[in-house]
């Protein structure tokens, strides 16, 4: 039997709790497909910081490499300082196992409340492919005569060909598999003339190797309305780092919210990590009121990451199943437990 | 009787058709509150660029400086590759006039189609306050070993405390002159460490001086959910200028769109420049079909900053009662034509 060794990390806050939901949605899954998982649960955390002074040991750092797959919860804790957490976990992760791709499916399921008007299932499903190790987030820059008036806070969005390339092609080929086959770049090729000129460039020449694929540009604000107004344009979307981290998250509004999207952090040559997008939520940890599909649906995309393709589509259909049956998708207002969700959806697959 | 002298640039596209609304409607305006316009005419654009191959000649922002303000169509040609005429009018224009506030008024007014359930009038009413002329947009940047596979291309953030400085302050201006009183920093400190760490440290220590201003803060990702979870949380917002580029353009769409929106790019020692955010939609060009409100309220926008408060106000007025009686907000399916909309609001005044 397939087995596959996964790090758990539940994190802070409501992690543990979505966490172990999604742990017994893959176990079912796992008896039914046939496939064995075998969890490494790590304590990383806020608070695990606040009582050692520990983020992420490089050791860690080494451990996870030898994994198949990692799980994570959510990081993020009311004491700790807003950033340290996120970029010594996170962050530090992305960057060092090198994730270059974040995967957002942004797929609104029948039976979930949508906030825009004349919007359905039919009109939100389409995937963002987010470059995930440079750009931006490099941390490249400083500060000059810092606390003076005549301070100057310099910020560099650092884009490599090696970077660029490997993302697009991975939308490319992600876009070739699809039915739609639409690949659309969302930039600021007007404004960012060096780093989207990079990225159109790149783009443009290797859509010669994709003939099937349609692409497409649109400025990164047109592409916030549109994501409103016409989110059915859309079949996948490449993005750099920033722009992905801005339209993933509108992106899951559109889909039901924080508590439903799902995310994965993808090295296509090494180990991938898989999360849901939401925060600890420190005001509901504890009290089964978190919903744990977002986690559930994490497991999805490392199932598919893992080749178990069957696995996944039949976890995807046991959430379908539940989803309805839920009264709304926000923590508290569920009308039904964390827990009651995770078994609701292992019972159906 | 007061006279101003305002330079208008009709642009391209439906530029020239939902100015001249425009005028229409302020000469009305001037009549029934005792003021003169005295309008001079500018061919700047892409009709005039594919001519002569001039942009924006010196001599022509030497002048334009010495306006009381300077009211824009649209810019932006078919036969021009994108990017130049936007920063060579508009980008320029900002910077050399150093119109620091790109401020923008996110207003659904009643009876304007708003493509969020559960969302109304008494829900979104807030301003954007962008900053207009750092940044991002520095045009800061280039490229190492361009067209190769080793290729880097940087893309430099550059902010100045006396640019953020000068943009907070005329937000906590505003926002204590609001009725909420309440300003919101949107931002991302815990990544743009620099960028963003300059502008919290500055947002925070000014925020002692306005006791009367509460102050909030918001990842730029966080705030994208918000203005369509939740638009009601927010009255005065404060961004960088790429930020405050996606931003805006998000929350037009949730109060109707590009049709509707008006900014004014400001210089508050200065002459500031107005403008309807929508592009210049070419395909509606020369139709009678473009939705010239969005012009109109740019024209409600400069009589504030000219100083004329009460006929702004009756301008805002007159917009609102002919608003109801408009099919929808978009060009072509307004159930009037553009003249018609013009006619209608001008009589309103
Ligand atoms: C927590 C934060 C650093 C992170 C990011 O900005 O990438 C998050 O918003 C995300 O999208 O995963
Ligand atoms: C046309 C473009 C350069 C401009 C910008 O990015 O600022 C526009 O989107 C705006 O918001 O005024």
């Amino acid at each position: 039997m397939q087995e596959y060794k996964v790090a758990v990390i539940p994190g802070d806050g409501i992690g543990p709790e979505v966490v172990r939901e999604g742990q017994k949605v893959l176990e079912a899954a796992g008896k039914k497909y046939g496939f064995r998982l075998d969890w490494h649960s790590y304590d990383l955390g806020g608070e695990r910081y606040l009582k050692t002074g520990e983020i992420l040991p490089d050791s860690v750092l080494e451990e996870l490499k030898g994994f198949h797959a990692i799980y994570l919860g959510a990081i993020g804790h009311p004491d700790v300082k807003p950033g340290i957490l996120e970029q010594g976990i996170l962050l530090r992760t992305r960057f060092v196992l090198d994730l270059y791709v974040n995967l957002r499916p942004i797929k609104l399921y029948p039976g979930v409340e949508c906030p825009l008007k004349e919007k359905g299932p039919e009109d939100i499903d389409y995937i963002v492919v987010r470059e995930n190790t440079e750009g931006l987030y490099a941390g490249s820059g400083g500060f000059l005569r810092q606390g003076t008036e005549h301070e100057v806070a310099v910020q560099e969005s650092v884009n490599t060909y090696m970077g660029v390339e490997r993302c697009l092609r991975y939308a490319f080929e992600l876009a070739a598999t699809r039915k739609r086959r639409k690949l659309t770049l969302c930039g600021k090729t007007n404004v960012l003339t060096y780093a989207f000129g990079l990225w159109e460039r790149v783009f443009r020449e290797m859509a010669k190797e994709y003939p099937s694929v349609e692409i497409d540009y649109t400025h990164v604000d047109a592409t916030c309305m549109w994501m409103i107004k016409s989110p059915e344009w859309f079949d996948v979307v490449v993005t750099d780092n920033m722009f992905g981290d801005i339209i993933t998250d509108l992106g899951a509004i559109t889909q039901g919210g924080l508590g439903i999207a799902a995310g994965g952090n993808i090295n296509p040559r090494g180990v991938s990590m898989f999360e849901p997008i939401g925060g600890s939520a420190p005001k509901y940890a504890g009290q089964n009121k978190a919903n744990p599909v977002a986690a559930i649906l994490a497991g999805q995309l490392m199932l598919t990451d893992l080749g178990q393709a069957q696995a996944a589509q039949g976890l995807e259909e046991a959430v379908s199943r539940v989803l309805p049956r839920m009264q709304t998708q926000s923590a508290g207002r569920m009308g039904m437990s964390t827990s009651e969700v995770g078994d609701a959806i292992a019972a159906e697959i």
